[in-house]
């Protein structure tokens, strides 16, 4: 590196720290808690080549993106937060935030770093014990050793618990042999099956002298050194797909395939030298929801991405909006520019106030992460709320990212489908971000089960303590409280809890409360038809089944209040006062856009008058106006250079 | 072609014609009018080798595609509906119709035949005379000679009025000189520039003796037979593109390039033998509007391939939804079939039925192209409506086919997102749909200005008849009956005016009176606004500008309710019971869905009160559930034969 080269690396974070602009204010109140390692990585970041040519077939694909991960893992963004051996402790912020800036360049990237470091290293780091560690992960961390992450099967997507591949105790030989009964336990879509990987982490039902203990990981060594499937094993490639090229994703079938013991990642569990089962959890409901729970920072990190590709979506959709006139109008003989159609800013002003609030939500999702996964003493509730809030954030950010990507690429007209411009390579690669790491759908199930267990244990405590006739109400607003520590929401609800329409349509209090309502009342009565649905006679799946679209509904309203919660937090911290000003109005965008899009259900839970609801819409429209000036700011704000961003259309 | 295979190809029809299943009986009555023209269409269509390899690259991509257009023009589906020479007259229903065909497979082929055929050639017929018809024809139709539409500009994509390039008269040599003045005038995203076109059809301003006749269209032929740029010409090429790699996309540019006058298409205007502009209609802004109005045929056929795509999409969602399992539940350990979820049911059925209502509104469409562009006598009226119903309809259903296929990917999962199940190739290629031919949210401002054109009309009749008092209400209550000829709808909402919550959620009469007041009411304050705004002081810009969003909600209103009065009216017609039933059933899920859609505006607007507004919401459930059990037959009825779908997941 020449001198002149490394002074401007170590004086770019300086030079930024002056914030002379309001879109560096914007950034650094965006960054939050991580702005100066933010700072210094986006500084520091190898951008040259992180965009793939999108003509480049699969093939192509994948060797451009082996190559490029082995180039950043040398520059320090590759393995980082992966430890590289026994003893070291694993670093969930550093690999978070390194996820994130690699979000910035080709997804094959990130995502083929989050195979080799976050899943299949990360199975190591955290299923295995100081042996894995040990032999293992200097290879991980070096790249020497690739390897996949075979949870997934073929005919169990989002059903760990019902995966058919059996991992079976031969005491003759002190072995376990893998193995795929079905054709539905072939496992699929694992990332460096098809072609890269040369050892697989394998979840399969552990089975000890005929006896099952659940699901177990072990390590599976698939190919020799030549490439070829090794006895046993045999792999498939996916081939081509919607995107992510530069990822091989394939399949994995086991024929009986004998492994030593210690290959077993027998953290939770494993035979020991006996030839028993040994675990140090006893309950082997929470020893298979122990080991999931090791997915939670996968599920921190895809949501990351996905709001990362988000923001570079708006940034360029923004950009060109800006720039870009159509059709002449009295006083604008040159045509308008796109940003000033007040259509075209309600396409993104509000996805921008949204990416906004989804990157408060991420930042204390990370905060809760480093807390129950770094150094700090942290309480099995803090972790279940961390996969909760990690389940949630992840499919609401990465729907959100699906739709503004198509948006951006929609505002963009013909030239936003034009590679060049990257938002349709971008949107077939965030398209699968829906999927893996756990289906958004189920996901969202996942969050209300959460509540619901909650609510549940609520309910039994208060009969304990001779609070039988507890209205379902009290119920209710102890649960929220108790479950998401929303008290700056709930006092700035509570103020004006009695005569809500006398407030005027950007008070937080306002939407605080009827952020509060929409969570409260509809977990309150989804947990009422639970009841009803769990004492019904006939078939109990149907009863269950008729609630699926209140499931998502309460989990959805949960999220949002998290996510306002975590933007009105974020509030508290801005000093500057113009900074200030402009975030408040994006809140209240933010707030006002979620209320309209379910504005049905404020109006039919008798939440808002109809007068009120038809304002909404207004006081959009306004917050839109108001906001138009602040645009470039906004996108500036998302701490993406323009250089980053790729688009041709930029750079006329 | 053997014996047996002509036996087949004869047979197959007729076979049939036994409708023996639902699910024939339901195609039967999807294809409406056209049941026997489509019925020989699919039994003889070569439906061998319609998918391209998803693994090619562009060049490969457009040679292939090139290829099939060929082989497919050979075989009787490549420039059908375009006449061979002069005195032929164009057909306009065998060209939807065998769009709708192509776009079964690789839509590249479809659009590169639309490119050829529809636009290129359509502009030849429709708006050049018989030299050019003598000319150009045999060797379009035989693609010998392969063109270019270019209208587009990268300045002006939606603005063809102000479309820079310059068609200028020059009579020392009796000659046009084409020109592009501005780097904004360059030809973009035109279909054949890139590489296989050697003529194109050029749209620019005329201008004859320094005076301005408005936009022209002129053949300027753009590569010798070695494929280089002739002299003044400069093409250029998209490259890589989101979708349609089959498609050679490009540029063009014109440096003072000189054609002989018989080169523009003079069927609307051009330059006599003496050097004067004449045409045979006087009034420019009437020339420019006709001439545009020969884009209607290209709008109609890309709603219709969306509409195709949308079949398709659903067709392999849904057969994969009857198979797939996950999760086991109560009486069904080995899990539950994902059509089973009612979670599930909510994504695909009320899409399958509002693919039936889009095909059952398209039918009604082509029957209006078939009146007004064959060999019928029509009105201008007639013209004027057939725009409008193309335009609103093109948007709506490409918007759905986008919506579609992608909830399409997300329920099939990870298998989803293999290229191998086609929907992510489809997903790619529809959706550009929403933007070329018209983009989609300028589209629907062309529905809405014609009705408020209506409107307006209809009020300064009113004034001149001295009915100045006539309410807003009786103006559009005339309005809307002489516009859209809703007699059935509206014959069905007077029933139950009086007391609408009186009837059942699934009453036929309560859906009419729903939708008729969305499009009036919306249509009505629409007009008052648009007046009040009109009025205003200040930047009349902004005035209308905040009307944005009203002007896209009039339109999707005034659609909606022609898409339910063609599905009212294709019930009718329907003699079968039990498959009248399905489609009953089918119509008021359709129907509900919309109202549930909006239903946060019937409540703002007192059309239904929330206590009814929530059991929308559970009707639609029901409605899930009875139609559950004909999900095949629903998929069945579109027609698609399931070895064409080539999707791997439907094979094992």
């Amino acid at each position: 590196m020449t001198l002149t080269a490394q002074h401007h690396r170590e004086t770019t974070p300086l030079r930024d720290e002056r914030l002379t602009t309001l879109g560096s204010r914007l950034r650094v109140a965006l960054d939050g808690p991580f702005a100066a390692e933010r700072a210094v990585r986006r500084a520091t970041f190898p951008a040259e080549g992180m965009l793939r040519d999108p003509e480049l077939d699969v093939a192509a694909s994948r060797a451009w993106t082996l190559q490029r991960l082995l180039d950043l893992d040398k520059q320090g963004f590759g393995h980082v937060g992966v430890p590289e051996g026994a003893d070291a402790v694993s670093d969930p912020l550093t690999a978070v935030l390194a996820f994130e800036m690699l979000s910035h360049g080709d997804l094959s990237v990130t995502i083929k770093s989050g195979v080799q470091f976050g899943l299949f290293g990360g199975a190591v780091t955290n299923l295995g014990t100081a042996w894995h560690h040990d032999t293992y992960l200097p290879d991980i961390t070096s790249m020497t050793l690739l390897g996949g992450f075979a949870m997934t099967e073929l005919g169990h997507g989002s059903d760990v618990a019902s995966l058919e591949t059996t991992i079976t105790y031969v005491p003759e030989t002190d072995e376990y042999e893998v193995h795929s009964p079905t054709p539905g336990s072939t496992k699929a879509y694992i990332g460096n099956a098809a072609k890269d990987g040369t050892m697989a982490a394998v979840f399969g039902q552990l089975v000890v002298d005929g006896t099952g203990h659940g699901v177990h990981v072990i390590l599976v060594p698939l190919r020799d050194d030549a490439g070829g499937d090794l006895p046993g094993v045999t792999t498939g490639d996916h081939g081509h797909k919607g995107g992510l090229l530069g990822v091989d994703n394939g399949t994995l079938r086991f024929d009986h395939v004998r492994v030593p013991r210690r290959m077993l990642l027998n953290r939770y569990g494993g035979v020991d030298e006996t030839g028993a089962y040994v675990s140090p959890i006893d309950n082997p409901n929470r020893r298979f929801f122990t080991m999931l729970g090791t997915l939670v920072r996968g599920r921190v990190c895809v949501g990351g991405g996905g709001g990362i590709t988000a923001r570079r979506a708006l940034s360029i959709a923004t950009r060109y909006g800006l720039s870009r006139r159509q059709f002449p109008a009295s006083g604008r003989p040159d045509g308008v520019r796109l940003m000033d159609y007040l259509v075209h800013q309600k396409r993104l002003l509000p996805r921008i106030a949204r990416a906004y609030a989804l990157g408060f939500a991420q930042n204390e999702l990370i905060v809760d992460l480093v807390h129950v996964q770094g150094a700090d003493d942290s309480s099995e509730e803090d972790q279940r709320r961390l996969e909760t809030h990690a389940a949630g954030l992840k499919a609401v950010t990465t729907w959100f990212a699906n739709d503004t990507v198509q948006e951006a690429r929609e505002a963009c007209g013909g030239s936003g489908y034009l590679s060049e411009n990257q938002l349709v390579e971008m949107r077939r690669d965030v398209d699968i971000f829906a999927t893996f790491e756990g289906d958004n759908t189920v996901l969202m199930q996942l969050v209300s089960k959460a509540l619901l267990t909650d609510y549940k244990k609520e309910w039994s405590e208060l009969d304990r303590t001779g609070v039988v006739q507890a209205t379902a109400r009290v119920a209710g607003e102890t649960v929220m409280e108790a479950t998401s520590a929303n008290l700056v929401l709930e006092r700035l609800a509570d103020a004006v809890r009695r005569k809500p329409e006398e407030t005027t349509l950007v008070d937080r209090r306002w939407h605080a409360l009827m952020f509060e309502e929409r969570a409260r009342h509809s977990l309150e009565s989804l947990a009422q038809r639970m009841r009803a649905a769990s004492k019904e006679q006939g078939d109990s799946f149907e009863a269950f089944n008729a609630l699926g679209d209140h499931v998502q509904f309460v989990a959805h309203a949960y999220m949002e209040q998290r996510i306002l919660t975590a933007f009105v937090d974020a509030l508290e911290t801005v000093e500057d006062e113009e900074t200030r000003d402009v975030l408040e109005r994006l809140c209240s965008l933010y707030a006002l856009h979620s209320i309209h899009q379910d504005r049905a259900w404020f109006m039919e839970h008798n939440r808002i008058s109809s007068g009120r609801s038809k304002a909404i819409g207004a006081q959009i429209n306004d917050l839109c106006r108001e906001l138009r000036p602040h645009a470039l700011s906004l996108v500036e704000g998302m701490g993406i250079p323009e250089a980053w961003l790729g688009a041709a259309i930029l750079k006329v």
